[in-house]
């Protein structure tokens, strides 16, 4: 943490402030230039961050150097984390393809649209159960009926599920039948639900908010972390700009900043960042040429019947597309898709997934 | 509701969609130009939203003509509404000026900030008890014994309380205590805590999202005016822009828009938007100025100990100002300031709330 | 400037910035930490600049702690300047109105529009011969034809001019007419036109870019005070955000924020933030109590028929209006409204303006 | 063009708008539903633009349908172009490589980057002799006798120039040395440099402004085209939101849209958007990725002593690695790398340039 005084700063104020430090613990370096005086704080910037040294005479700034956020960071943890989910690994060896439907609304659809999903290469399910949406008088989806659907569509497919649960007084419920739970963009500063979902010992997509910096992002999966949950994937899924082509502006760039600040894996939602199905595989391809450790997308068997979104939901005309794009990008960034193997005996569903290493030869990695 | 086609859409398209739209009772008007159609749609908007037209063939734009909030807003409610809590009123004959500590930390603190602030001519209290943090290394609040906290203050003050909640299951706690309900920028789509708030019986002060469209935030107001709770306050408090000298930038020019949408009224909080001190008054003439129906404010005895956002608390040389800006400019836009005349007895605080008719000649109101 | 360095940065990395910054004729004073060394350094920042400090082994980050504007900055020059345009002031006692049409259209339309504007109390009469457009297929201005007519229309009401140049070689011809140059939102980063109007001997009317951070206009102020002309006054004008309610979101803070930072006075154009006829009387209120040093408004005598911003101009039920405020107003905030008495005699327009004290008493001013 | 009139619109409100419209040569249709009427108007758009229908009585809303800008538009021009800049193609069949210093320092300092630019597949020399600074304290560029040392470097490796203008008067000075003019994000509504760079006779390239929509950029592109001058290449290059961890954010969405919206070529800026050399390659990915049709970078031999941008400029050991980019991705969007031979006799240099067809096939192209 880096005090800096006004240029009419006293040795007095300076002082003030050095004693402060001190007496909180810390230690403070005082450099005296002509028009100004820096002071350099080292110790607990937790604490310091209590002292309200913005407040005193004599400061213009306080600048922190240190990240806010610990078990999150690759400062302690420098190696880069594969969460895997039930059995599905989503790390810096593979890119993982995620999709399913938007929002759960019959058996019939989930099944088709998890299908799809799978013959495009998905090794996990997504779908809705529990859908946020800002309108009140818009289809708010099915609830537990929803997440009973999904497992049925686990076991018929053996593709592992990831649901929103938007609720912290949901969390138990969701977490009963989900093998991942995910956190909206809407919900990424609901700080009761980021602690609930860290407690539920089930891995937890982190969508980013659609407002949220980097560094908030990250203190919201520090949210869950602190509860004992490192298994954390983060979803990049587009930020609120002034342009109004798209849904929101897609932060492709995102993908390697956070990948340098934080161990855990960063993911791209190409479906909702974009709102329009032109861009979802063109999205797609940047994300996996940019690094992206999976991607998770809308398919839909019926878009234009869908009762959420719709519009941006891939059809069956597009998703051979999609598989050639999980079967050719991943090699050109040294990594293979995640690949599963399921084999549903009875009730029991029993998921083998082979990730490939990373090629020999990598060539266009950076 | 209009349709825009492409100007490659063929008469099947429109007809399509004229079809479609009649099987769903509803009437559609194609108006056939030179290089494209419009189709304008009269009926239930609702109910064309589950149609997913925008993704029908020949369809290049849906353009939403009517409102999406109905019971929030002026169309159907032409008078500006009033809020009463426990007898202060807020709406548009009066401005009323709400402050106290960010966070409530101790009873002496949480007394010497409410006596500052019913001497600057307060007549309700602002105090926090559950606080969402970015951090979670950050105070977070001392929960129910900070609203027993507030709870004796009010009895000592006469000041009704305004404080937050932050999670759905805490709202019958929280409602328990206090007088009127905060809901903070970073739940401003926490629905299952605007539901929970709307069921409550007691007013509710609504905060905007951080980065919230008005439209997003009148539907947020929605989701509380749904559970049959209209007695809503609006309050601006800055949104996310690419301006980092002020913590967030006050969209002041959100006032009378807001007002002519919905009739419920709309304050400021010029702490929140700035986030420096210095900030403060100015901000809060400029809200008053523009029209808005009250102000809320952080005041602290001691800012420089304050746990939470002490660097933008009015302190003790600043409330004569704050005091003079209450008393001179209420007047030149037809209003007075909310006087409260409180009498406590016993264990039973009787409020009796004076608010002097708009100024017979108000000629700088526009 | 302070440089931060990463925690595995070396001794030797140390070592070489400051060798580097020695040789620069600087200081640097390494403080070092438990987990991190801070350098701080003394000396020309511009300078350093040069050296890439950024791009050294073992740096993280380089923050920047003075000022980059040095003329412009209040630092050097504490005292609030006042601008006087062919006599009439903008300043820290009065408020300005300027007023007139967005573009000089016919002779007639810009006397009537003048009229108007000075019967509302405006003492500089605005309006645009050269418009920059979005658009090449909109109303361009009438170039020279239209300075002359604001030449006349000065003539008639003694009205000093204040008009738009948009291309660094129409300075002269501009500045041959104008009593004020502006520079508008567009070329707010146009440096050649900024160093031109900064050469060219008259005061200076720079707006926001719609777009620029505060660092970023005082900057482009810096480049018109460079070539030795310090008669600029800055003008607010709105900024872009996510916000579609408005046409752009004045950003009202930074009135209090620039007048802090920079001695230049500050005014705000409530007209082309909002572009909304409906928000210009209580954006105007929110100016002047804010402390705005004035006001540039759009009248138009026929709106409907306006070739340029018919939307958002006064039309002549607002001007009684718009007077009380100036009247009303300015006393709040211990100001007189710019007061200016015009004797036109033969081709000489003699102007005279009496801008009295600040009011002995400002209770309401912070 | 849509009229969206009041609900308290009145059927003589409707008329005047019908009649007004009429009488302006254009057809107005009335869609009276139970709330609202809406008027579909058909004619000539830029006409019923000068009609201020906004300012009308009843009107709530006013929606244009057609987009506003024609030259570039792809409804009346659906292949897309190819532009040729002396002999080297951008376009859909390639993938562009153009590089070289931010700024032209010294002949040698340009000749070493033009040779590393070379290396690594370049065929277009990138290099600023005019620099638009936000300092005006920052170094401004060597101006011709950096055009000077560009066209000498050209002899020297056969690579034709991209260099930037800044001032509608340099404009035939650069087009003498230049073989595309380059119009950068500070002068993206610089209506007189757009105009007469459209009027020079070369290819242009045209920089999204750091704050435009992509309606204004194409607008932009509108003023080069509307001068005859149809060889125009845009450049995202990252739009300004609230993240600070980037420059600014690259809008990787942008290529995609703006492709279907227009007919021009369409470049990313991988490192001003981002502006840290860390993002380069992998921002790189992604832009051959999603589709664009060419890429600017920037190199240096010692970006460490760098005048301008030093951080963000590739170096040595990265450019194997842009080189195995340019090799791998093109061809799995269907695309070859732009290949030039160049053979330099005395004082001619003649350049072949030899683009490969489209790949046979390309599965993953969307």
């Amino acid at each position: 943490m880096v005090i800096v005084m006004t240029p009419e700063a006293t040795q007095d104020d300076v002082e003030a402030i050095t004693d402060l430090v001190a007496a909180a613990g810390g230690e403070a370096f005082a450099s005296r230039g002509v028009n100004r005086t820096i002071i350099g704080l080292i110790g607990d910037v937790e604490q310091f961050a209590t002292l309200n040294l913005r407040a005193m005479p004599g400061v213009a700034d306080v600048v922190r150097v240190s990240t806010p956020y610990k078990l999150v960071s690759r400062e302690n943890h420098p190696d880069r984390s594969t969460v895997t989910v039930r059995g599905v690994p989503i790390g810096p060896d593979t890119v993982t393809l995620i999709a399913g439907p938007c929002a759960v609304e019959t058996p019939e659809q989930t099944l088709e649209a998890a299908l799809m999903a799978k013959a495009a290469g998905a090794t996990l399910l997504r779908g809705g159960a529990f859908k946020p949406r800002t309108s009140p008088y818009a289809f708010q989806g099915l609830g537990e009926k929803g997440l009973r659907i999904l497992a049925d569509v686990r076991e018929q497919t053996g593709l592992p599920i990831v649901t929103e649960v938007v609720d912290a007084h949901d969390v138990a419920l969701v977490a009963s039948y989900a093998d991942m739970l995910q956190v909206g963009t809407r919900n990424a500063q609901n700080f009761a639900l980021l602690q609930a979902v860290g407690a539920a010992g089930k891995p937890v997509m982190l969508k980013r908010g659609m407002t949220a910096t980097i560094e908030e992002w990250l203190m919201a999966a520090e949210y869950v972390a602190q509860r004992g949950n490192l298994d954390i994937v983060l979803c990049e899924r587009g930020i609120r700009t002034y342009e109004p082509a798209t849904r929101n502006t897609l932060d492709i760039s995102a993908v390697p900043v956070v990948q340098r600040l934080s161990h855990l894996p960063v993911i791209v939602d190409p479906s909702h960042s974009g709102g329009r199905r032109d861009l979802v595989l063109p999205l797609t391809r940047a994300a996996v040429a940019v690094g992206a450790d999976g991607v998770i997308i809308d398919v839909h068997p019926h878009p234009e019947q869908a009762l959420c979104d719709g519009p941006q939901a891939l059809v069956d005309g597009d998703l051979e597309r999609l598989a050639a794009i999980m079967r050719d990008f991943p090699p050109l960034v040294g990594r293979t898709a995640a690949v599963t193997v399921a084999a549903t005996t009875g009730g029991t569903t029993t998921v083998t997934t082979t990730t490939g290493g990373a090629a020999a030869a990598a060539p266009a990695l950076a």
